[in-house]
């Protein structure tokens, strides 16, 4: 592969709380606030508590979710009486950290998540993005606490619907598990060591050091699984299964167990292999997802280094 | 120790969703109703999701904690317009399975709850009852998926502020690791075991069956201890240290870690040798508990049966 030369990394936002009840980025976003956390060598850092309201009230959202409000329609929709506190903020944030897909945005953007479901530390992604590989190969090498993967969403990026959007380079880490409302302190370590190699990162990175080229293996989003319910009141008639419960990221297979009705049955995995991750998320119950499936890629990225003018 | 005769147990209540957002109780209450699960031989049982609306948007309570709404003084307070939802449910639900204290009330009330504490399977009651206690020894000698304890809070019944007080016996069962709105089929199952061995417990002793003395451990509370914070602002500065947290019922000597702050520091135990249990559990940031501490004794029970007219 080519070798890649992109211009300097130098203006960086962090941002957590963006779902109000995820709490290892609302207290690494705290601290980093009250040590006055601004500036890291070449790289200047902006935090934000991105969903003040929600995290006020241990909430995931107030009226609508926050993380859902990013494409591109969304952000050019007029404000009127009727719109939710959470599109307001989303616009907010997208004069401050973006424009989004303008020259004035943050060089990078990270949004801190957490999960109730047993994936470690995940980057989430959109399109293709060398910095976002480097990095995830950075952090991947060095961090041993817990497994490290990288998932990508492949939505175009005007219909890319979350925060990191808005930066010309983003994603988001995901850490679990955790319940919402609680802070683990392995959880928040996890978290913490990420983004601090994160930044050690980009100094190396702003300083001219050139980082080779190699490959990651990647998981790409194919479909979601929802809950069996009842087809007349929408409740859940079953729960994920034990034997499928905190394995995500092990090879589904067909015939291998994902439900336990209350009745006492047993649902089967139909249809092709493929990698179980977001198992038993909280927040997704209302979007009607029990698991999300992937398939595993090999993406190739080029050797990299900064551009100067 | 004396022989001890009781009136047959006919009338228990299940109750489920004190909680809205502590899943197991939900859905087997639901499933129970679902399947008009009335009456399992000499018992008679009532279903209740208590607080209803609390479920429906998945939150532990809409005003006011319904679990500490059950006092003497809170249950005979006059309803006027400012009486908040939850204090309304309570007076509903001490009228239809109560009153508390009187001969009208269940014979039996059951409250089922999750915790994200790495409990197990624990009972809570209040003062001494010969009737918890044999259930508790039935159950803890019948399940072996996860440890089941006991816990009493050393309370007059006057001042007991939750459901399961209402009944002429009564405790809650409390099931944990689980995140607050997810559903684990691991803890579904221990619970619905644990339920039904107490049904089966209540069958068998109607029938007339002598059920032996013996003795138990239990866990009493001796006091709580809240996170380190803000002075100003109130806010956390710390986390349950890692070798505290999951660790409940672990001895804690002086010394041990029990909080890491987000500037890295550890705080250590002072004082006594007590056992640690609710180790960050969601719903207690905000009664200021990080976990309780209780002393370990051996309570002694007597032999039991029915008590025939």
């Amino acid at each position: 592969m080519e070798h890649v030369s992109v211009p300097p990394l130098s203006r960086v936002a962090v941002c957590g709380g963006t779902h109000g009840n995820e709490m290892s980025g609302v207290y690494i976003v705290r601290e980093m606030q009250r040590q006055k956390l601004e500036k890291a060598e070449s790289v200047s850092i902006t935090t934000v508590l991105s969903n003040p309201r929600a995290v006020e009230a241990c909430r995931r959202y107030i009226e609508t979710d926050l993380n859902r409000c990013f494409t591109d329609a969304l952000l050019s929709t007029p404000i009127t009486d009727s719109t939710s506190y959470e599109l307001r903020r989303a616009q907010e944030l997208n004069a401050q950290l973006g424009p989004k897909g303008s020259e004035e945005a943050v060089d990078l953007l990270l949004d801190l998540h957490n999960t109730t479901a047993n994936m470690g530390l995940s980057f989430i992604f959109y399109s293709l993005d060398w910095i976002t590989l480097h990095i995830y190969k950075y952090i991947q090498t060095k961090l041993t606490s817990m497994p490290v993967r990288v998932i990508q969403l492949d939505i175009p990026i005007s219909e890319a619907y979350s925060l990191e959007s808005v930066g010309k380079h983003g994603f988001a880490i995901e850490v679990g598990p955790q319940p919402t409302g609680v802070l683990r302190a392995d959880i928040f370590n996890a978290m913490k060591e990420a983004l601090d190699l994160t930044i050690e990162w980009l100094q190396k990175f702003n300083s001219g050091i050139t980082f080779g080229g190699g490959e990651v293996e990647a998981y790409v989003l194919v479909k979601s699984v929802d809950y069996p319910r009842d087809p007349m009141t929408g409740e859940l008639t079953a729960a994920i299964h034990p034997q499928l419960q905190d394995n995500d990221f092990k090879l589904l297979r067909p015939g291998d167990p994902i439900f336990q009705s209350f009745s006492g049955e047993t649902v089967k995995h139909e249809g092709e292999e493929l990698y179980p991750f977001f198992i038993n998320e909280c927040a997704y119950y209302e979007k009607k997802v029990a698991f999300h499936l992937a398939r595993k890629v090999t993406l190739t990225f080029p050797s990299i280094n900064v551009k100067r003018d």
